[in-house]
């Protein structure tokens, strides 16, 4: 492990729990019933205890999308073709993919970070070029990338969390594009799930029968052939993952590592945060869940943050777009936080019996 | 029933099932894979196939909070007094109430109306005073209101939705206050889900067990005395109603004859909705669900509406505060349809399979 992602590691501490009981203090003298806003309270209450004061806000947010291809796509995994992530990112670029519009609505900036395509984008001014390689290797035969790239891709994401984080975003939220990537975050799901690949895995982008019969098989013949060890995150990232996959991991290193909470999208993003989480487990304090996607695998991010998803409007798009919609309602939930009237400063009778 | 509720009935219109499928077809060469937004896509569907046009946009957006009192609360069936009534409407004048943090964060208008609060509001100019009665009876011992009333409240909330379907209102979201108004919303859920009033009824406000039995058998009562008809929702409204439910249901008659969608709260709203589609079922089709409350009741309007909830964070506040969240979700939908670049716009490749 390269000393930069073991500081990393080494600054994470878990949420102080005086502070959770603080912020609860502030939230039952609001004019509500106590408890009565449920959830919006829990993520207040947690976003006010992460930030440590009595009057948080939200200035800047951030969505990253980071895009990579994979090999295991040559074995014909996904709905799409390969140069759909190059042209997505594109898209992402030119504003008109659902992570844009929905970002915009939140009040979110994408910043999207080519991490591993297999395209040369020389172009793109606004577009992070952070390339490791043109994609992962083919999972079903070999290693997907060597620990080596894995570590670099680690500290890609934890990089860009400090650069932003002195940018003064407030929060993240994580997106992924990358076709293929389903199949190596259902492998990385299975292996922290000890599930089977089949009971992990599902159609991504939209696959029929027979090609999902094919892409458990070859989940299957990826861990059996790399063996990836699950108490070592790092080699799991390496051998059955991405480069998309391994950045998002990095970048919620980093988020943590500077108290600043992430909101974590679908099966992608899911399987990343599992990733980090086995690597210092109060790294679950920082992280807040958002949609249930329709993929299987996604149960065992839940079942690792120990929270279950904020809503669940059978989504199957990664990008950020179900972390973009949760942010926005965990926005609304810190102000509640800080805008609402107490029963004192309103006049209003508290609860009389 | 009056002259002005028979037309707004007559003028409601089921959706044109064509505006469905074009609508459909439109969002099915964006650049994603074909449903992948889930109820996203079936919110933004629903919109623009009620507005009529390929391209749907939200301009002003309307919260009513309807007001009132009951006298039911005579016989303790709350955990408030009911002086927190007019304290609650103060403060959502002053903007201190949950509803005014989140209406903002949507960026929603919150008008106010006084339909029957048991409170002389002379001072409040941004107020809408229509005031039926302070407050109705004690509907344990006699009807809640008069038919008379009844039918007023309902033409209020009809002329409301009018006028601000003048000033450009796109689309509505129904909130309450009203201490005591979850007995009332019990007692119509129990006669249109066919259930005990024991099914249907919860602890409000957060009322202890022996309170709880209290309200079940004073809303027990209420039915056997007062023998409302639910083929006439109208008697409903009058006999075990509120003036706020009554109001609210009014606004839904007038949004739908006006062909503008309206979202529908927790318990209290979704009373006043199930008694509205029960005077017009095409009504159903401008009604779109948001949250869950924690109150047993409302799932009587989601077998109504066929529908189920947008989502459930254990939200039981009433105000339009669940509505809101959902509004902010349905524009986002909107922007989806309207504002995403389709495969041929943005060069990327469809579906290969």
């Amino acid at each position: 492990m390269t000393e930069i992602i073991k500081h990393t590691l080494n600054q994470i501490q878990a949420v102080d729990p005086r502070n959770l009981e603080i912020a609860q203090e502030r939230l039952d003298i609001l004019t509500k019933p106590p408890g009565s806003l449920g959830r919006l309270e829990e993520f207040a209450r947690r976003y006010a205890a992460i930030k440590g004061t009595d009057s948080p806000r939200v200035r800047n947010k951030t969505v990253f999308v980071f895009a990579a291809d994979h090999g295991i796509v040559a074995e014909g995994v996904s709905a799409y073709p390969a140069e759909v992530t190059p042209q997505m990112v594109q898209n992402f670029l030119n504003g008109g993919a659902a992570i844009n519009v929905l970002a915009q609505h939140a009040g979110a900036e994408v910043v999207v970070v080519d991490i591993g395509v297999n395209f040369d984008f020389e172009a793109c001014p606004n577009l992070i070029h952070r390339k490791i390689a043109p994609g992962t290797r083919d999972m079903s035969k070999e290693p997907a990338m060597t620990r080596q790239q894995a570590e670099e891709a680690l500290q890609t994401g934890i990089e860009l969390a400090g650069q932003w984080v002195e940018k003064q975003t407030d929060i993240f939220a994580t997106g992924d594009m990358g076709i293929g990537n389903t199949t190596a975050a259902a492998a990385i799901m299975s292996l922290y799930g000890n599930k089977t690949p089949r009971q992990v895995t599902g159609k991504g982008t939209g696959i029929d029968e027979a090609t999902l019969s094919r892409k458990i098989q070859l989940i299957e013949q990826a861990i059996r052939i790399n063996q990836p060890d699950p108490k070592d995150p790092i080699d799991v990232l390496a051998k059955v993952g991405g480069f998309e996959i391994a950045g998002i991991a990095g970048l919620i290193l980093g988020a943590a590592a500077n108290k600043t909470p992430v909101v974590i999208d679908g099966l992608i993003s899911g399987a990343a945060a599992v990733c980090a989480c086995h690597m210092n487990s109060a790294i679950r304090d920082y992280l807040f869940p958002s949609h249930k996607s329709q993929e299987p695998g996604h149960d065992v991010f839940f079942q690792t943050l120990a929270s279950p998803p904020l809503f669940d409007f059978g989504m199957r798009l990664g990008e950020g777009t179900g972390a973009v919609l949760a942010l926005n309602i965990l926005e609304a939930s810190v102000k509640i936080y800080s805008q609402m009237a107490t029963f004192r400063e309103a006049h209003v009778s508290a609860n009389a019996i």
